[in-house]
């Protein structure tokens, strides 16, 4: 195992370091002949920018420039492998000089040199969340294959920011604030929290939900790679997942058989499930109803107060971190866990 | 994707209907020279067998005599793969025949047709809990592997049955209960639960905790194959799971980062966790910390209860299970879960 | 990698060893609805059995009963794993006890020693010619596969024996002989050096043809994973193989590009090729013209003739085997190529 | 299968089409804390440039100046994935515009639109020579890993050309001539051969020979992913590769057992054969003996000769390709079979 690739007949390698020249993703079995433009990518990877407001979120400002290098001929896909790109510019490596030697409390520092002996330490190199990037470059292609050959839709929202929950949900209104909320009342109360938290130099864990409309039935394969199992896989590879659930998850410990199973109606010989506790999913496989993951998100670690950790030697020491960081990741790994769910669905569906 | 294989260079394969003439796994990838014996696997073969009292439990009683066909010579294994194999014998099919047209709720009868257009419907066929049978035996020889080799030990307990939950842990009492829960006052409480949920022809849902001690540091790959990222799959591939998390899990939602942040101390330059609501991961990657992971199993779903369903010509109808069935699968779902750690790990060990 | 797994949508994984308790093979991805019973997989499994006459071949002789463990009911693949598994008999282990410290010369026998540092010395265990049984059980339900989609067709025949070459090509004669020649006078003239030879304590070296006809076109992925590179891989995997060539293979390093070139013609707009140099394969693609292979086959190690070797300590020593082996490979590798070939393609198709 | 990635512990993604922006290859597996200059990549990459003089091969002329866009840091491997990449810069795509409806005889036009129904005719897409590029980019961090690390040499030299063959072998003149051929006075008549031919417009078949010096002991995983079998695929999946031999090869057919077995000796305790045959490989796995390959390369199909084909349209038509072109490929193949050879032991080694 490398690591750095996700699927099999829908394949995604990524590749690239937070400070380094260029982020990138390598596509392979994306179906020939589906139109692609960079544009297409272009619109996913701004969804996933920081917000605008600096009350909230990192003030590292990259254009993230889109281009597609390879397998799109005169608009079309060709079937052959596709590498998009984005090049680093807002690069402020200096930042990161006085913490090569620390093992910042909640991130990989440690655990890359203990795998590797040597690690990039400029803004987390290869573990930073600018990884992502690549995925929802990807995410982009799958999300369009899944609109054009199975009118599948995915879309993700906030449901919970700090102990502050979601009550309604309109969704025509989350991409109208920075939250990502489905919940325009308790959108305002997130929002106060999040610039309370932020102004503290603390951050806040969240919880988002994705829901796959439409999805193709029959997905997934029996035994190991059941399409939850896919997904929980998929989810929990972003970095600051802590939690999946599918359907009604960790609730389902507290419920009877007779309440959790779904019953079934068929009406004009067409099958209907009288509730959807299983998430959409049954014994790995989709039956085409909404496909719901809740996934928790931790607070991000980067926080501007003094904590005890330890050097590279073993000796111990503080640390602050001063960068350019997020509060608050709800809103940005929406697209991401977007994409994972496309990319999954994608490679199960081609 | 085809689904019944799991892992690289540890890679298990499974093969086997709950009512065919056998269930198997064969095992590639284990190290060569390793004492094995039919006994190291018949130990944990035997852990996910039913309770005795047939007051909670089914009462299908298989033998399952282990046979290694394979990769051991003069009682050491040889590197090649290694063919296990139980014979089943308690099987009554004629059950499942009034049943063969009908799409039991909660179960995975509507989704196999949907994909394959045929199914086994006797006792679930593929789908059946009686696969996970395959993956104890190939967990047990991951187990040895890791005990041997790295002198990791993994375990499992009941959290939770139904709304009672667990509050001390003695780990010396998890073996001598029937439903390996730590607390012995709770596990009072749950028994009393599960017998009369039981008696009402009804089930219930559970939450289990798996703890890997001393697990090696250093394993996981980032990005995608990230150490917790391969046991979310491993652990949602199992039938009845609809949530997993690690550490501080869905709780690191309502949590911030100067809280949720595990902080470091250093002493005679080794390098310990002040905390660990990273369950022991970081960037994907085993800190060398406790591994800790929380399950949430859904009540089974063949209960004694009238149930709405649909049959497979897509008519209404309604069904009764009135087979051999578990009513909490907390107890029989921990060995398989162990294992299914014990395979994710030795496979990023190898 | 651990090696006894091949294909991706079409997945074989073999086990067993020579003198073990059976020898089996798993299939993953094999379409439901398949009608398939264990005579099916017994017919091909008989084909590779030694030829009756002990002038030129090993006198083991199994019966070779197949058993079909899983995914298969009422006479049809469900699409679950196919657990297919045939019992080893006629053991003479003993034979093997005076050379268990002794490294055959032309046997795997010292390089296994050098990865595993154990091995099963009765019969050469896993690297024995035996395990391409379980080859031929999973080759024989990929050839149904494609003979009930696709009308593809898949036959070898032995081309040349020592240095005697057929010259002549009848089809219908090759099952009729014992060495699948397709030239009636040439066989003659190759059975006779056969048994002089394996009257010496000898053994012979031999090509065989392999000819796909019917082949499905498109078949490939460029660029590791042409066509002809997976045949190539399937082929020499085959203990035996020590060279590959596809279409005009060799002999094209002698040719011009203006005799090599295949010139193309259409007619009532169907394109047809006016030669097959290319051997139905271009860009690792299939044309759907005739596939053709060539495979040298070495002579058999095991030979009546004192060798110089060494122990596994290290000490010179001479050897002679004198247990029961065949003189010429050939015809009994030709089931095995042809089912190697049906997986690859099999698994293209799928 | 998607088919652009090969190897699983050293893996490699290329990507590119001969006139689209770029080529590139991303290299996952490679060891951490190796050395790693954008000019050890790019000494391999001229190697596979064009001769200088046009008598014999294209007038493209691309820098192909290499660069390193991920995985390095500070000179050193980082562990994660390497992005590597040259920008196509001498693109005439006009030339091929006349033939963008045509199938030209030898290459894969037809079989890619019967695959893909879309292809990017500008000098032949994806499946352009200039593909392999990426594949030396790649194999120049392979060859790095194995000589730091075992020792390994890897190296080419052509054979034949036409019917000319090679009889004595001076090693040191090998990188000293435009063929890459190990004897002076052969090499002369080859070149000769070659310009005479090159001037009739017309192209010649070779063969090469691959020696992997010291490479190391016990490499190769039985049963399927045998060393000889993972090289068979690697070297077959060069476009012109037409066959594979190792060791005596084709040649083993006409030998007996008594012949071709390897025998051995023992001297101060250390094991050594006394001819090698096998080529440094038994039962696919290295003996620690030199490992030696033979491969057929066919005639460049892109002659200056008017042939018959037939427009994508079914249509007959003739064809006469004006383009640069080589006219024997053996010189510049010899550095991608290295490559190729080196990514194999390199996959298997890690």
């Amino acid at each position: 195992m490398t690591g750095s690739s996700i699927g099999s007949n829908f394949k995604v390698t990524t590749w690239g370091e937070s400070h380094g020249p260029a982020i990138g993703a390598v596509v392979q079995g994306c179906p020939p002949n589906l139109k692609l433009t960079e544009k297409d990518i272009q619109t996913e990877v701004d969804r996933r920018k920081p917000a605008k407001s600096s009350k909230i979120s990192t003030t590292r400002r990259e254009k993230d420039k889109v281009r597609i290098l390879s397998g799109v001929f005169e608009g079309k896909t060709t079937g052959t492998p596709i590498s998009i790109m984005v090049e680093n510019k807002d690069v402020r490596s200096k930042d990161y000089k006085k913490i090569k030697n620390l093992y910042r409390p909640g991130h990989a520092d440690l655990t890359y040199d203990l795998k590797y002996g040597i690690r990039d330490y400029r803004g987390g190199g290869r573990s930073s969340g600018r990884e992502t990037l690549a995925r929802v470059m990807a995410g982009a292609i799958a999300k369009k294959i899944l609109k054009e050959k199975t009118k599948t839709e995915i879309f993700g929202y906030t449901t919970q920011v700090g102990d502050i929950q979601a009550q309604k949900f309109n969704k025509s209104y989350i991409e109208k604030n920075e939250l990502r909320c489905a919940d325009k009342e308790k959108y305002k109360e997130m929002m106060e929290l999040v610039e309370k938290t932020h102004s503290e130099g603390d951050s806040l864990g969240s919880i988002i939900e994705i829901t796959i409309k439409n999805p193709p039935k029959g997905l997934g394969e029996p035994v190991f790679n059941k399409l939850d199992a896919e997904l929980a896989k998929a989810m929990m590879s972003i970095g600051a997942v802590k939690g999946i659930e599918i359907g009604s998850g960790f609730h389902s410990a507290e419920m009877k058989g007779s309440e959790n199973n779904d019953q079934m109606h068929a009406k004009n010989g067409k099958i209907q499930a009288l509730s959807n506790n299983c998430g959409g999913i049954l014994g790995g496989i989709s039956t085409g109803e909404d496909i719901v993951l809740r996934l928790a998100i931790k607070p991000v670690p980067s926080i501007n107060k003094k904590l005890k950790t330890v050097t590279n030697k073993g000796k111990n020491a503080t640390i602050q971190t001063l960068g350019r960081h997020d509060c608050c990741l709800a809103p940005r790994i929406i697209p991401v866990a977007e994409s994972m769910a496309a990319i999954v669905l994608a490679d199960m569906f081609l």
